[in-house]
Formats: C-alpha cells, sequence, structure tokens
C-alpha cells in the first residue's frame, strides 16, 4: 500500500470533522461499535489511555487522603426519588432493571446514572460525629445515561469514569474540596493531556441537578465547538438533608453534612482526539501515551539491524513505553501505521545509522526528523524530546483555543462568532429567558464564567440580548 | 472498654461459623450492606485489598502479553442465546434491563451474568487471519447474578471480577492457556493470600457453562467447607462455532478457533477471610494486606515520643505499607482495634523502648511479640518477619487442609467425614446419577480430579456408592 492511499482512509479533518473523528477512532484502534446499542468495546489502546488517566488521577486523590470504595451498580426506584432536583435531572436517562431471573422484581432498580443517593445512604450509615469529618471518597466506576444519539467517548450509553463524594463540616471547607479537585483536573488536563482548560462557575441553568454551584473544566475543540471536560460540584446541604446525614458537632448539636462529588470520564479520550489529531491520524501527548516510542528498523533483513533495534528497545524500556515494529511490512507503511495511531516518537534504525552511531528520530506532532547520537546520551535526548513535545501540544492548543475566543460587543458580533466556532464572550444580566433565545437561536449555551471575570467591574456594561445591566461576563459556545 | 469488652463483640468462629464470618466482614469494615438486595458497599479496607489482587494479577497477565480490554455491561437478548449450553446455565440468574428513559425497549437487555458473547462477537469482528492469533485479552469489570441468598464477598448479586478470554489456532494452545492461567492462580492464591489449593479437572457435571474443560483451584475453609476460588476454561471451539469466530489458517483453509475464558472474584476476599480468621477477628496475609505495620505509641504524652513515631513511620514507608495510630484511645483498645482488623504487624513504642533503643514488635498469626533494635537493621528484620508470617500462615492452612482431607473406603466412612467436613477422596466410576445421590445424601459435590490423581492406576478400585470400576479419584467436599 501506498503512503498516499493509507493517508487517504482517513477522512480530512477540513472536510467532515465528525467522520474524521469517527475514522480515528475505529482505524487507531480506540473503541469499536458492538451491538449492544450506543456502547462501546474499548480496545487494548483506548483501554491502556484510560488506565494511564487512571493512574494519575488515583495517586493525586491518594496523596490528597482520599479513599477508593466499590458502590452498588444498581439504585432502587424510592432511595432515587429522595432528592426531587436531581431525580428530575436524571430520571429522562435512566435504565431500567424489572426482572431478575424469571421473577418480576417488587421494585424496579435503576443502574446507577451516577452514585450521588448511593453514597448519600452509606454516609449517613457511617457518619455521626464531627470525628469522622472529612469523609473522601472516589470511585472508578461504570454508569449508564440512555442518551438518543451516541458516538464512542463523547457520548455512550455506559461510560467509564472516577466519581468522588466527599463530606465536610462546613459550606466552606465543601467548597475549598471541589475547588481542590478542580485543579486536579486541570492538571491531568494540561499536564498530561495538554489540554489548556477555561476554569469557571457554570451558570445556574447548567449547573449539576442537586448541586449548589458546578465548576467546570472547559475546552476547546479543533472545529470550534466546546466540550467541558471535568466538572466538580458543591452540593452543600441539598443531599444530606434530602437523605438524614448529620453529625453531632463539637458543641454536641446536630448538624448537616456539606458535601462535594465530582468526576472526569472517558469522554476526556474523545477530547483529546479532537484536540490534537490531524490528517494523518491520532496524535497522543506523550506523557499519557501507551506507546511513547516506536522503533523501526531499517533494511531489518541486513545483518545486525535487528539486534541493534532491540538492544536499543531494551535500554530504552528503562524509561520510555516502548514497542518495535519488526513485521515484514515495509518501513513506509511503519511510518505511516504509527502517525495514524499518534505514537508520540518514532525511532529508524537502518544499517546506516548503526554505521554512523545515530538514530533517526522524527516526532508525531511537528513531523520534524532530528538525529541524535546512538550513544549513553540518547535516553536524555529522548527524554527532552518528550517533554518539548508535550509543551509544544499543549502551546499548539492553547493558541488556537485564543484565536477563537471573542469578545462580542453586538448580538451580530456574537451570532458571527458561535458560526465561526469558538468562545465567546460576552456580559449577561443573569436572565435565563435570555439563556434559552440564544440557545434557540445560535446553538450556544453558557459554558463557564471564569474565576478571574468573578470580580471584573462590570458597571455600564449591558447584557447584549435585553439591554439591562450586566452580572456576569460570560464564554458562550456550541459544545458537545 | 476492657479488652475483654472488645474481643467479645465477634463470636466465637467455633460457635456460630456464619454469624463469625459477617461479624469479621462489618466490624473489620471490608463491607457493609446497602439497600440495594445482594449487593455490598465494598469499603476501603475491602477496596485496597481487591486494589493490590487486581495488581499482582494485572502485572502477571500483561507480563504474559494479555491486554486490558472493556466490553459494555450490557448484551442484547438474541446475542446470549445463541451458545445453547451458555444460556441455559446462565439465564436463571439474569437481570433483564426493559426500560431506558421513559420508553420500553425493543429488545430486552441482560446485565452481563459474564462476558463470553460479548468477546465473540467483537473477536468474530477482528479475526480473521493465523497471524490475528492468539488473542490474549482480559477485562475488569463488575458482573450481575440473581442469586437467592447472599453473603458479603461470597454470593453477591453483583461482583467484581477479572475476566480473561483468549483465542487460539489449535485445541492444544487452547488447553496450554488454560493451564497457565490456572498457574498464574495458583501462585496470587498461595504466593500472596496464604491459601493453599487444590488444582485439577471439574467433572463434566460441575464445568462451566459451554465449556469443554473446567480446571480449578480447589481450597478449604476453616469449617471444612470447599471454596472454588478461581477457575480456568478450555471452551473449545464451542463459542467460536456458534458466533462464527473463524480465521484463514496457513494454508489459506478456514478454521474456527479455539478459546479458553478465566476469572478470579471478590470471593478471594471471603476465602482470605475464612481461612485465616481467628476469634479475635480478622487475619490479613502480609503481602496483600493494605496496612501492612500498624505503629502504636505507648504514653504518646510523654516528650519525644510522637516524634520518634513518625520519624520510625517515615523510614519504614520506603519499604512498607505503613499507618500510625495517634488517636487519643488506650494503648490496650489499640491492640485489639488493630488484631481486629487483622493488620499483620504491630510495633509498640514508647518512652522506655526509645531509651533502650528498640521497639516491640507484635506478630498477628502468631500474637507473639519480639524485640528489634531501632537501628539501620530493622526494616531487614520486619521483611524477614513479614515473610515468616507469609509462610506460617501458609502452612497452617496447609496442616489444616491436610488434616481435614480423608480416604473414605466405604459408603460410611464418606457420610462420617463429610459430616465432619473436610474433603473426602473416593473413587468414582464417572456415572452423574451418583453425583445426584451423593449431593442429596450428603450434600457434598464433586470439587475437583486433581492433575496427579489423573494418571493414577484404578485397577480393581471400584466406586463406593455403585461398586462400578473406577475411572476417577475424586476430591468431594461440601462447598460455597
Amino acid at each position: 500500500m501506498s503512503k498516499q492511499e493509507f493517508v487517504k482512509e482517513i477522512t480530512k479533518r477540513d472536510d467532515d470533522f465528525a467522520q474524521w473523528y469517527t475514522d480515528i477512532v475505529l482505524k487507531a484502534e480506540l473503541a469499536s461499535y458492538s451491538s449492544v446499542k450506543g456502547s462501546m468495546v474499548v480496545r487494548p489502546t483506548g483501554t491502556a489511555l484510560w488506565e494511564n488517566i487512571k493512574q494519575v488521577i488515583d495517586t493525586r486523590l491518594k496523596e490528597l487522603n482520599h479513599e477508593n470504595v466499590m458502590m452498588p451498580l444498581l439504585i432502587p426506584e424510592h432511595l432515587l426519588l429522595k432528592e426531587a432536583e436531581h431525580v428530575e435531572g436524571f430520571a429522562p436517562e435512566v435504565a431500567w432493571v424489572t426482572h431478575g431471573g424469571e421473577s418480576e422484581l417488587a421494585e424496579r432498580l435503576a443502574i446507577r446514572p451516577t452514585s450521588e443517593v448511593l453514597f448519600a445512604e452509606h454516609f449517613k450509615d457511617i457518619i455521626h460525629s464531627y470525628r469522622d469529618l472529612p469523609k473522601l471518597y472516589n470511585q472508578w466506576a461504570n454508569v449508564v445515561r440512555w442518551e438518543k444519539t451516541t458516538r464512542p467517548f463523547l457520548r455512550t450509553t455506559e461510560f467509564f469514569w472516577q466519581e468522588g463524594h466527599t463530606c465536610h463540616e462546613t459550606f466552606e471547607d465543601a467548597d475549598k474540596e471541589a475547588r481542590r479537585i478542580l485543579e486536579v483536573y486541570r492538571e491531568v488536563c494540561e499536564d498530561y493531556l495538554a489540554i489548556p482548560v477555561v476554569q469557571g462557575n457554570k451558570t445556574q441553568s447548567e449547573k449539576f441537578a442537586g448541586a449548589v454551584e458546578t465548576y467546570t473544566n472547559e475546552t476547546l475543540m479543533y472545529d470550534g465547538k466546546a466540550l467541558q471536560i471535568a466538572t466538580s460540584h458543591h452540593l452543600g446541604d441539598n443531599f444530606s438533608k434530602a437523605y438524614g446525614i448529620s453529625y453531632l458537632d463539637k458543641e454536641g448539636k446536630e448538624q448537616f453534612v456539606q458535601q462535594t462529588s465530582w468526576g472526569i470520564t472517558t469522554r476526556s479520550i474523545g477530547g483529546m482526539i479532537m484536540v490534537h489529531g490531524d490528517d494523518r491520524g491520532l496524535v497522543m501527548p506523550p506523557r499519557i501515551a501507551p506507546t511513547q516510542i516506536m522503533i523501526i528498523p531499517i533494511a531489518q533483513h541486513k545483518e545486525g539491524v535487528l539486534d541493534k533495534a532491540y538492544e536499543l528497545m531494551t535500554s530504552l524500556k528503562e524509561n520510555f513505553r516502548v514497542k518495535i515494529d519488526d513485521s515484514d511490512k515495509k518501513p513506509g507503511w511503519k511510518f505511516n501505521e504509527s502517525e495514524m495511531r499518534g505514537i508520540p516518537v518514532r525511532i529508524e534504525i537502518g544499517p546506516r545509522d548503526i554505521e554512523n552511531q545515530q538514530v533517526t528520530v522524527a516526532r508525531r506532532d511537528t513531523l520534524e526528523k532530528v538525529t541524535f547520537p546512538l550513544d549513553e546520551t540518547l535516553s536524555d535526548n529522548i527524554q527532552r524530546l518528550v517533554d518539548d513535545i508535550h509543551h509544544n501540544m499543549f502551546q499548539a492548543a492553547k493558541k488556537r483555543q485564543d484565536e477563537k475566543t471573542h469578545h462580542a460587543e453586538t448580538m451580530e458580533e456574537f451570532i458571527k462568532y458561535i458560526k465561526e466556532g469558538g468562545f465567546v464572550i460576552a456580559p449577561w444580566a443573569g436572565d435565563e429567558s435570555v439563556e434559552e433565545a440564544i440557545k434557540e437561536e445560535t446553538g450556544a449555551t453558557p459554558r463557564v464564567i471564569r474565576f478571574e471575570d468573578q470580580t471584573l467591574d462590570l458597571t455600564g456594561l449591558k447584557d447584549i440580548w435585553n439591554g439591562e445591566p450586566a452580572k456576569y461576563m460570560v464564554y458562550w459556545a456550541r459544545a458537545y
């Protein structure tokens, strides 16, 4: 297969972004379809990506004294019904179990769409005194939400996530926790996935069903649509009052706990694809890539080449995740394959390289090639390259995000910028009917009120839609 | 609370084994009940135990070139129905989803009781040539089986496990894989959980629904009942024929793949409790214990004690999982608490210890105390102690298992030994109606035909139940 033919297999990103996305998911073998509508089979590369993301988050959460637990998959209907806003938000998306074996159940069971109510019931059991607080729990789980239109990773009826659930003595402690976790998510997104985030609050209409406040990390995809990549909710005492989670404080007075919940899902892999991928295929951020380096022997039938390539792999394995492609395919085919799969670094080693005591190294992000000496400096050189690839990918994404972020002074500008794609910053008076109207007119929703914009002096500024005095500076966008 | 009172909280093991078990699960905070019938909340210690078991198995499977994937939770009914024996085995235990959101589904969906059919569908998609073989897949997942009587860890409607699914070119390759994995499980059980296993085949009536052959690791609990702790199945081409998983061999001829599947579940934690626990509570095997060492300061209000205790914790953390109990409870209470929770090693450090440059170390398995110098030899001394605890726990379990294993020469002996509890070894002619009769009469089932007994010369030996010439030497027992 010639290079031309091979590259042609993936739809051009600017021709049909949705098809390009699907092509990458399937051809880079991240996931495939199954006969289960809306569910996906996550293949070895997709699973390894998720395991690496998991590892980063789990380690960080444990450093912050969080403990993992495993809650039931199924929720009895009566338990789900106790927190009114929460039910209203989730009931339309719930898959119901009605039969066990041959018999109909006395009460139907929801497959968890999220686990606030299960944690609430458990917290009520185990929390009695201020000495039991804080409780900092997390679980790695699958959840099901009955979605009408689905796409691998981005929106699937079953998805995988981590969901944190914590209880605190005071409103302020809970707020601190919700914001701390938002920062953990920022680290994961920016320092590992190389995806820049915009941090702040959701509007009341966009917050989590049952929360007092939802904090979000918003990101912008290549096509200018936003993706909410990870959110953290301050639940206040909404659930603790509905489920009776109280404790005796130091003065012996009964108090309701203040709670948070927060999650990041396999959706983040969809974000990674849509921020970094290009016409050649996937581009994986090196710190999270299951394979960081692919070694491709050139003229591998020649004596000593394969031996040297294996020797190289063994030495690099100490510090990197390395594979070798010693199949009988042509090197050009292997180059394309490695690029399509998004492997950050490709090392070519052939007879001439061995003779010159060097290797040829190609980076996936810029497709540039360099030559490194094949000696004890190689590992450090590769480490610098890997770090540079990470920073370069982050900067490229940041630059694009900045270029696609506009202030709108008028309704016309707002509509124009939304149509072009990207974030549109505009003042808003806080009227929910305006949110509705904008959504209808442009398809855009309020994505985030940035932390740094919450202390702006908005005096004199007017909501561009209804002329009322502005209360918030809002980032708007069409979103996934 | 006096020591006496504290210990009383757990039912005596010999008085009521079932209640003793439940007491330990709840009081050592491994799991607790929820309002979801038959499901459990796995608490931080139980979850950490499972994570450690997972880590050992996952690492070993990856060394053996297995890859993790994530399959859907739900199975469309038509897909489940394709392999007749398999359906028959699992249909009575399936939880059915019939509604998504507000609408009834066109086809009901089973929550996976196991995932052979999902893997089969996927394998059919991705396997075409002998070059695609072997495929060595594994997933970490939750499954649901609608059980009537449930007990935490031992039998729950939802449980957690790893399920491996592999495809091979030949029947022999698949057999080799199934046996290799049985050996991985033996390592986990014996070298980490300190539980001795009896390895061999299941009888045809006891094998996995859809398998050609089931290999098992059988274990014996303190009460003399057997527990099948991990099984590995040779599926032959039963599923590949039913689901059409074929490949072109080197000669270009179409062949069906030969498959295996295998799993180990959270049940292993139940086994760990029932093999090692005693009247004081849980006894955790040190290599898998989430906390290996509990440091308990004595007279901690005295100057320098807590500082020294923390210093000790920091230095031990390099090599062990260590915690400190610096709460304001009395040391005696802390000793009991640490024993009840099964922490393998307790280190006491008080003013006199500090003066004498030593620590007092108590081991959970034998309750013996030793004194170690508080110097650079401590870590090595503790490591030797930890290894000794592991070996001692394994040997104690092995000794009890041997003592509870008897040859039966007559029906009367068989019944007597089964009543006493333990394995009864008896020749069997292979008649399934005899299996049925024994089960009815004694509650015992054939647990395993040991590998080493499969080459015995049984000439002249007779089935003690029907007098027919013996074909197999079988281990029988009542089982969990």
